[in-house]
């Protein structure tokens, strides 16, 4: 599978924007807030890859309580697949858990479900297929 | 930037290769013990770039000593430069803290060298160039 974004949780996105602009010596190319899940994101290209900043909109979003709980840092890692709805067939298959057992919308215009962090070494999995 | 790879901090490496290539649907293409760290590190190719598992050999191990602070899990996201050193100079010129002054050998036939996690949103950040 191919390594689509990393999503980094963090605090003020303002600050953080400014803050990967400079370290990764590239601009943030795109902003895109998903109300489903009080989320601001801010994407960065790193070759091929993607760095995606994520940011609560309201603090009821799961980034603000996964802040609180965690602190801020990497808080997921996402794998682009040819169709999601087999790979989650297959990985269910393997008695995997799927936290998403349909796939909703995501940012950056695809479709995403997500694997327990718990029965991958601690990693919160996200499949993720471009609707186009 | 280009993000070269993601480093995960595991438990037990071998129940983790297995973990992941079945997960990942692809073998682990290399194993490599880098000493110096008292870590044994697992690749994986998802697409131009690498999943690094890390596995403590030794209970002095900073994998060993993570684990049992954090669990399991993201460890660092790495990134390629072209020159390390000036990569380096460039960012202590804006202020960071750079973990190793001077890079060192790494996993992979590469230079490293870390930045920390405080000052970049708790993200370790490495910096990486192939030495050939």
């Amino acid at each position: 599978m191919q390594l689509e974004h990393i999503g980094i949780a963090v605090d003020d996105l303002e600050s953080a924007i400014d803050h990967y602009e400079n370290l990764l010596n590239t601009e943030c190319y795109k902003r895109e807030v998903v109300e489903e899940q009080k989320v601001e994101t801010a994407f960065f290209k790193t070759g091929e890859s993607k760095i995606e900043l994520l940011g609560a909109t309201d603090d009821s979003s799961v980034i603000k309580k996964y802040i609180e709980k965690q602190g801020e840092g990497m808080h997921h890692m996402a794998f682009e697949v040819d169709d999601i709805y087999s790979e989650i067939e297959r990985l269910q298959a393997d008695g995997y858990t799927l936290l998403n057992e349909e796939p909703r919308a995501g940012a950056d215009n695809k479709l995403i479900a997500f694997l327990h962090p718990k029965e991958h070494h601690g990693v919160l999995i996200e499949l993720c297929q471009s609707k186009y």
